[in-house]
């Protein structure tokens, strides 16, 4: 299906939404990525430790919630918020000792 | 930490806006996901192939460019795409013969 021509309009007009959804995402993970280096930073400053899991159990429960609210599989969401601390905890591995693993 | 009097005023203004990016990762998530539900039903209905390898190559040169503009990893960016896209599939192997992989 590489053929443009083969592909029906409604299909054409969906792959559109998809795009437009993702690049979205792209920014959105870009600003998020700028917090948590924020956080990073503002917690080796203050001597504050890296991890905190109380904050990332509240944090899995209510995107579980928010997943619910916006019939997303809250399997899923807790799944994506995991893929993305891995992302913050290999940025702080990255930048070794002052890193935070704040998700 | 997790005791909220010890967290710096700036640290809960940043769990803020984290928690609000989030909420917006969860709705555009589940946005996407409606977008491919409906393309899977679309493609099935149109008796058109589930996989479309040319698509994910163009879909992951798209998002590596706007990584790259919005100074987020582009690697990170395509894992982010294949983890979505391992969702879909994962949701069109669930509804089994009518599935599609679009991505």
């Amino acid at each position: 299906m590489s053929d443009e021509q083969e592909v029906p309009q409604a299909l054409v007009s969906l792959r559109q939404s998809i795009d437009n959804i993702d690049a979205a995402l792209v920014y959105m993970l870009a600003e998020r990525f700028k917090c948590t280096r924020l956080v990073g930073e503002l917690k080796a400053a203050s001597g504050l430790p890296a991890a905190d899991r109380s904050r990332e159990e509240v944090q899995i429960s209510r995107l579980r919630r928010l997943a619910d609210a916006a019939n997303l599989d809250p399997v899923f969401a807790e799944k994506f918020l995991k893929f993305i601390i891995n992302e913050v905890i290999r940025h702080h591995n990255e930048v070794a000792a002052t890193g935070s693993s704040d998700q």
